[in-house]
């Protein structure tokens, strides 16, 4: 089979022999976001065409799913379990291949009544849950637009998104902390800095304007501007996102909360995690959306060699 | 004597007589941000020749008085009263006129130890509490960095800045909201729902993706979602306020929290702070700078006619 991650700004494919063993993988930069919407069937002939000919199943999740992507699914409603989401694949409509499906992405309402949305996360999480053995869990997937979801019964249920990468990336680069914030270096004490003032009553809102504040008093060099910029925002999600979904006692050293990304991310949320006493396990956000894509097509566990315990 | 506003985006200047009375006025968008730190005199002698040669003083305010500005003028520490402000203007050292001044900025370290700053707001605050002829008083100046200050007898205590309008602009024009938030209509309903979503325990950097998953699942209508972010970013901002800086009784009837600012901010503000019950009363925010300019520079009280009072 062919599995695909085809995200926003980037683009991961691995041919899987019919024992789950990866005969090779493609990694790139060609998100849907550069594709205004067509080239998608060319792009996807000219980098994996001998691949497509050699697969009897193809399977995409990520953006390319969204209205913006290739072919659009509606969202699935949570809670959802893996054989829900295996039901609602969707099959695309091209000349491409017999058999290329769309995973779907999850709608989640709150009790405020607001939906909240997520595209290829569920993949992961799905394949995180299978690599870990865990049906019940607490899991956070840093990223552009993090997502706190709960497990139960293998099940996803409530989640929530934060805007935290991109929110981090706007700030340093398009607006007045740019000049005062240097994202090039990382200052530890800085960082625990900002996650401690994460809780200020007073909120996100006049938090960022305090590495401003700091620099132009003398109080912070730019260097330590931008990690403690990075800890406010960080800490900001997690603050929120256990006082809205881990109940007193749902993350404990042997529930521990499950961390699915790169190794960059989930290394700084880890030291995070640490600080606010919160035990963690990080899985591989590429081994999970692997084993997530290989589970949805065949319904059968992915093996894996090795997962980073934390 | 002629009394200039110089901000990051705005200069403003008033030609006064030795009573107190406007000859004349110039509003311009020449803010210190497009002089790259050089041609200030250049740009005042041509455009306030005539002035500059009439006037006994010449007082600034704002942005001009930064590390980026004309000359920077160090901040003076809180609590700082008019008589404590006046004190500390600083002669610009310029050969276009014998005496020019520039009033310092403010700084506040709050209990965590880390500093806050304003610079111009502080000449708002001294010329909006004389013309409403109050001492003791809660200030809300909105804007791109909104200030809110305690004053107690008459001078200006604690504040805290709020990153408000920069976040809702950056939002706006360069983040992954600026496709789904029209901001070219206003719908109040969609605006009190963010008004009343700011409270969320997941904060501002959850809600911020409110806006997109409303869109992107039919629930809300672009025009809407630009109005419902408003409403999140304005409404983060006072709850964040009011719980470090108002303490029960604060504000009343008796005694208003002070609005202070441009005509189209204030309204908007008053909608949200009557949505949260919060008693208000409106000062034109050039007014305020004018009074607070002409106190500093005189010692004596600035007559305006008209007040707008809420």
């Amino acid at each position: 089979m062919l599995a695909i991650d085809w995200g926003s700004s980037s683009f991961r494919a691995w041919h899987l022999n019919a024992q789950g063993e990866v005969l090779a993988t493609l990694s790139t930069d060609q998100g849907i976001l550069g594709f205004q919407g067509q080239g998608f069937a060319a792009y996807l002939q000219n980098h994996c065409g001998p691949w497509l000919a050699q697969s009897k199943q193809v399977l995409m999740t990520g953006m390319v799913g969204s209205r913006n992507g290739w072919q659009e699914v509606p969202y699935l409603s949570c809670p959802a379990g893996t054989q829900d989401i295996a039901h609602a694949l969707a099959k695309l409509d091209t000349e491409l291949h017999p058999n290329v499906q769309l995973v779907p992405g999850l709608q989640y309402a709150g009790h405020n009544g607001l939906m909240d949305v997520m595209r290829g996360e569920e993949t992961q999480i799905i394949g995180a849950l299978q690599l870990t053995n865990m049906t019940d869990a607490l899991l956070c997937l840093p990223g552009t637009h993090s997502k706190w979801a709960k497990a139960e019964n293998g099940d996803i249920g409530a989640f929530s998104t934060f805007f935290t990468g991109e929110l981090f990336a706007l700030l340093t680069k398009h607006s007045s902390l740019a000049g005062v914030c240097n994202t090039q270096f990382f200052d530890e004490p800085a960082f625990l800095l900002g996650l401690e003032q994460a809780a200020d009553v007073r909120g996100l809102s006049h938090l960022l304007f305090s590495p401003r504040a700091a620099v132009v008093t003398g109080q912070m060099r730019p260097e330590q501007a931008g990690s403690y910029l990075s800890g406010l925002v960080i800490g900001a999600e997690i603050q929120g996102a256990r006082q809205a979904l881990a109940e007193p006692g749902l993350i404990s050293t042997e529930n521990p909360l499950l961390l699915v990304g790169s190794e960059v991310l989930t290394h700084r949320y880890q030291q995070a995690l640490g600080f606010y006493q919160l035990p963690c396990r990080s899985v591989s956000g590429e081994q999970a959306v692997l084993a997530g894509l290989y589970r949805l097509a065949t319904g059968q566990s992915f093996n894996v060699s090795e997962v980073a315990h934390v």
